[in-house]
Parts: structure tokens; C-alpha cells; sequence
């Protein structure tokens, strides 16, 4: 496995990096009958644009980038946004003064997209799973009827297509913050001890985390429980963890707007034989995904590689759909580690191996690790779990 | 002005605030004809059911609530969050295992609408300014096929209605978090040095944040410029700062789930008289502001009253398009301190005051303060910043 690099990469990406991802967009659309495409939400903004802001946190405005069929992407965003949107490579920024409820941008946006339309063919607008329209749905029947015939249809296979193989100036970035979050979980039992409450723990990860190098953790979710934990998603209880509790610890941390997202177990103390078996399965689980993780193998492959694993070792079940995901400039993205998935993998595509299982009454054990798919064997983004969980004193 | 409380809130909401707003919800949708809400977005999922998570930046599954014309909200959500949400007030969880895409609760959804429309009505969904539709766009037209004939209408009016005001419980998370951050801006100088990138400030800020009590630093923008500043939305850069800067740090930082945002500058050594004169400008339309914060004037009231003491000291302009808006669950909310925003305050709505001007080409003074509308006086939940910006060294 190769080995991360220590180094931080560069912010932001050279121009030549938006020119490919427009271009490949383009040649997709014209397949496809899309004579403009239509994006609203952030990490679709972002990465036509590079426009990254935690703005988007507020819900008050919404921003619009049209890719036409040729040429660069035109932005159609609030006026507050001018001078960040103005640093990117985008030329063609129209602006509107907002909020302004009675006409939130929809008579720009409608003329910027009649104007951009200039052959037959569809308005491309993000429409399956795993997408959202970021304006108020009111707005968009507005929208419609502005540009009525002119049909809106389904554009998520280009965007779908475009986002799951990362250039390696993403991977850098997503290595890099995984490089940093491995380094946090190694050196975290020095920072706990035994009695303190997951509010705690909580706050001591993210204080490492920061201090590591990570510009955020978005995501950070987990908790202990006696002999294992029943529930991954939760946010942190004042609970003071006790001799026997194992811990997981759940992060998507970020660097320049991409993501990691994996775990690690802790035992504090000792804990029970049958917790020990739940992580030695799931750690082999993910061996042997790793060992599947192959160009031309499917997500499914992924999945029965894990699970077979699993099943051998007495799993009684996953309330997670699915065993690991796609992952970049959002914490969790296409594909799915399912049965029925059957996306092809692909050099550049990352990934998590997130094995978990219930393996008594109420308790599960989850594993996770972020690879890339190459020619040949993977590359682990991660630093690989220890075979055996840390134990905090 | 109401000295603020010091000690933590407890966590949570007693069952009896979610009865309470089930009740508004049920009359209103009664008056408004609904048969039932349909709600899909974090915030409204949280406010009727109590569930906190940050699993919502995963954008892989849905997440539905129903609320009825009686009885307790239902609740529609992919099996990995059935155990968090068992621990909240909610009985009937109904669960399907996600990821799906052929089905992404789609069918179950439309099963448990038809159950729970028991009279003439629509289905209410929030459509209005600041929503959004949370599920795939193909998934609603399959629901809405699924649903004919019965009719999806706008139910952003009782949305609004019931968020806009706080209870009790709602403002005192939202002061202690102020709280929290008023002692981290106030100490802050303490902490920062002539030199320091935006990067490493940022950084210094979120790691105080988080030891001072705050739950995440969900929100922080801002920067250093020569004599001030240009843009307020902006992540921070490497660039170091230097004598005569001023430094902006807008913080949207949370506890429980509820948000504080407001903002503080300061002074790196020495600066303009220009841009100090905009500080004490944007200083004293904050007061105006706050001598009219009061039950029965609007929204536009409050703009008009700080945009008097803005023209009269010389802004230029504002490209933010608002002086202030709601806040609480979200970082910002409805209403907007706008000329045409005719809301009409109301003891209860939490705030922010945050007028801001252009004062020399490129540079631009934002001031920024949390209050909650009372009768009488406002009380304020940010400490008041002071006079004049600190000088850090």
C-alpha cells in the first residue's frame, strides 16, 4: 500500500482542473439532449466554480451556475457573493440584490437561461438519488412556467459520472486530511482516560483535530456504550464512559472542502470477549475488502467480499443499508457498498469499507477506512486500523 | 438590559414544549386546510420530533415527518436512524432499510399519508422563501403520482409562524451559546498576534470556542484586510496579516442544536481614521437599532432606524441586502431587517442587529448583535461589543 505523503497540499485548483470537469460536462450533455445545465446546490456550485464558502449554512438565498454547451459556466448569484465569487475562475457573474422574496433571483436566472439556450434540447437539472433542489419549490414552478416549452429533465448521470472519479489533485486533498485524522486517532487515548462523558470526548477530538490541521469536522458523531454501542448517528451524551465501555468515534473532518469519514474503536479498561470477536470480524471484513476493492469488481462485489466475512463470523444484521460509500467534496456520495449496486469500480474512485454488524442485543461494531481504487491494488487513505481496539486508561 | 444567565441549559426539550408546538401546528393547518404536513428538511424534522444529529450532511437518505390534524407526529426514516430517534418524545417510527434508490421510501411515505389523511385537506409542505425540498426531485413526482388526487400545497405560513417566535427553553440555548461566544470574542485579543494568517486565527478561534463550551463552530467567516475589509462570506486565507489591518470574525456557533451569529472587529496595531469612523458609525446604528426593537414596529422599522445613522455617516452602499434577520435553529432565519419586510416584531423572536456599509472602495464595516424582542426594551443575548474595536499586538 502506498504510503501518504505528510506534506499539505495547495488550496484551491489550477484553472486547468475546472476547464476538464467543464469540458467533460459538456461532451456529456450533448449526449444526453441537455442544452444548458442547471446546478443549485453547494458541492454542484463548487465544483464548477470553486466557489467555497460556509455561507451556505444560511438558507435565505439561493445560488445558480448554468453550464452552457460550450464556454465557461455563468454564475447567477446574491450580490453579497460577488467579491468571493469574483476570486474564482468564473468571468460571467450576474447578481442580484437579496434577500428579495417577491423576485429571489428567478426573472435573472430565467433570462441568463433562455439566453445561454441557444439549440434544441433540455434544461439538465440534478433530479436522483442522493441530489436536492436548493430553492424554494415555489421558485422553481416559478421557474419552470418562465421557461416553459422548454422541458427540465434528469442530469444526475452526468453529474453522477463526472463527481465519483476524483483527479488526484482531489485525492491529494482528501489524503491529506486523512493523513491528519489518522494522526488524531492514533494519539487520542493520551487525551482520554476513563469517567469522561462523550460531551468531553467529543470536544477534546475536535480540539486535536484542529490542532492537527483540519480545517473542520463537520461530522463527528459515535459514543460508548458497556460492551459495545447500539446507535452510530447520535450526537454525544453526558454520560461518564466506565470500565468495559468500548467507544467509536465517527469523523468526516475536512481540508479545503473535502472530506474523510472513518472510525476507530477504543476499549476502556477491558470489555467483554465478544466485543473483541465483533472488531476482529469487522477488521477482517475490511481485509477482505480491500482485497476486492479492483477495477472492473462492482459495489456489490465490495459488499459480499465484507460480508461473507461477517457472516461467518455470527453477524445478526447492519440497520446501515449498505457497507461503505463513495466519499469527496461531501461527506458520503455515490455509490453504495449494497447488494444490488453494481457500479462498476474505477481508478480514482474513493471509497469507505465500512463493515458493521450487530453482534448481540442492542450492539454493534462498525470499522471504517477510505481507500482510492487503482490499477492493481487499492491505495488506503487512511492509516489501517490496529488489528486489535486501543485501550484508554 | 437583562444580565445573562452563566449557567448550562439543560439538553433537550420536556415533552410538554413538543405538545405545544404539535398544537399551533394542528390549529393552523386546520384553519390553513390541511389534512397534514409533510416535512422533509432538518430543522422542521427537529422542531416536531426533537431529533439532533449531524447525519444530516450525508445526503444519501430522506428523513420524513408527518404531522396529523391530531395525535403526535409520524415519523418515516431509514433504519439507521430508528434508535435515535426511539429516544426522542415520537411513538409511531415507521422504517425502511436505506439505501434504496428504487424505492427510497417512497411507497412507505405515501402509504403513511393516505393512513394519517383522515378529512378534506391538502398535504402542506413548506414552498416559501428559505425552504427547501429535502429528496430527490424524481422521488416527489413519484410520491405526488403516488398521492393523486389529493393536492401538495404551501404550508411555509405555519413554518414561519411557529419558528419565528421562541419559547423560553429555545431563547436560553440560544443565550448561553451567545454567552460562550461573547467570552471567546472577548479574550480573543489575548490569543492572536501581528503575523497570524487568517488561517491560524480562525483556527486559535474555533479551538477557544470549543474549551470556552460550544458544541460546534458550524459558521465562521471572515478576514484581515489593509484599512478593512471587502467581503464577509469568504473562508480564510494564508495571507498574514499586518499593522493597519482590520479583522472581522462572523461566528455562527452552536449549542444543542441552537445557533448564535454575530460578528466583532478588531484593529492589528493601528488603523485608518476612516475605517474607525465606520466602526463608530455601524456602532451607533446598532443602537438605533436597539431603541427600535419593539413589539408593533416591522422588520422594516429596524432597517430604517440603522440605515438613518448609516446615510447620515457616509455608507456607500451594502451589498448584504439586509440589516439583520431571525435566527435560532439555522444561522439565519425569517425575517429580514429589510425596507419592504413588513413583519411585525414580537415578544419572543430572537434577532440579530447587523448593520453594515461600504466606506471607501472595497472596504466595508460590519457590526453584528443577537437580541430577543421583549416587551419593552430588547434583551440583548450577545454582550454588547465595545465602543470602539480592540487592538491586538
Amino acid at each position: 500500500m502506498t504510503i501518504q505523503s505528510r506534506s499539505t497540499p495547495p488550496r484551491g485548483f489550477p484553472e486547468l482542473e475546472f476547464e476538464e470537469r467543464v469540458a467533460r460536462a459538456q461532451k456529456m450533455m450533448a449526449a444526453a439532449g441537455h442544452a444548458v445545465l442547471l446546478l443549485t446546490t453547494e458541492p454542484e456550485v463548487r465544483y464548477f466554480t470553486g466557489f467555497l464558502t460556509p455561507f451556505w449554512q444560511s438558507p435565505t438565498r439561493p445560488w445558480f451556475v448554468v453550464v452552457p454547451l460550450t464556454g465557461k459556466p455563468v454564475c447567477v448569484i446574491p450580490a453579497i457573493g460577488a467579491e468571493c465569487m469574483a476570486r474564482t475562475w468564473i468571468d460571467d457573474i450576474r447578481i442580484w440584490s437579496s434577500p428579495n422574496p417577491a423576485d429571489e433571483g428567478v426573472s435573472l436566472l430565467a433570462a441568463t437561461l433562455r439566453e445561454l439556450i441557444t439549440s434544441e434540447g433540455t434544461i439538465g437539472l440534478p433530479m436522483g438519488p442522493e441530489t436536492a433542489l436548493r430553492m424554494s419549490f415555489n421558485d422553481f414552478n416559478r421557474l419552470s412556467e418562465a421557461l416553459s416549452p422548454v422541458r427540465i429533465t434528469d442530469a444526475s448521470p452526468i453529474i453522477v459520472a463526472l463527481r465519483m472519479q476524483k483527479s488526484e489533485a482531489e485525492i491529494n486533498k482528501i489524503r491529506h486530511i486523512c493523513s491528519i485524522m489518522s494522526g488524531v486517532f492514533e494519539t487520542l487515548p493520551e487525551h482520554l482516560s476513563i469517567g469522561m462523558s462523550d460531551i468531553d470526548i467529543f470536544r477534546t477530538f475536535k480540539i486535536e483535530a484542529l490542532k492537527a490541521g483540519a480545517d473542520d469536522i463537520a461530522y463527528l458523531v459515535g459514543g460508548t456504550g458497556a460492551g459495545g454501542y447500539g446507535d452510530i448517528i447520535s450526537p454525544p451524551s453526558s454520560r461518564p464512559s466506565a470500565v468495559g465501555d468500548i467507544l467509536i468515534l465517527d469523523t468526516g473532518a475536512t481540508f479545503d472542502g473535502y472530506f474523510c469519514d472513518f472510525d476507530r474503536n477504543y476499549i476502556f479498561g477491558d470489555t467483554t470477549d465478544a466485543a473483541k470477536r465483533a472488531h476482529d470480524v469487522v477488521y477482517r471484513a475490511t481485509e477482505a475488502g480491500l482485497a476486492a476493492a479492483r477495477p472492473g469488481n462492482t459495489c456489490a462485489d465490495l459488499y459480499n467480499a465484507m460480508q461473507r466475512v461477517m457472516d461467518a463470523g455470527g453477524a445478526l444484521g447492519n440497520d446501515v443499508g449498505r457497507l461503505g460509500h463513495g466519499l469527496g467534496m461531501q461527506l458520503t456520495e455515490w455509490p453504495s457498498n449494497t447488494p444490488k449496486d453494481m457500479t462498476e469500480l474505477k481508478p480514482g474512485m474513493v471509497m469507505t469499507l465500512e463493515p458493521g454488524m450487530t453482534f448481540a442485543e442492542g450492539k454493534v461494531m462498525v470499522h471504517e477506512e477510505n481507500i482510492v481504487i487503482r490499477d492493481g491494488e487499492p491505495e488506503l487513505l487512511s492509516r489501517r486500523a490496529p488489528a486489535t481496539m486501543p485501550v484508554i486508561r
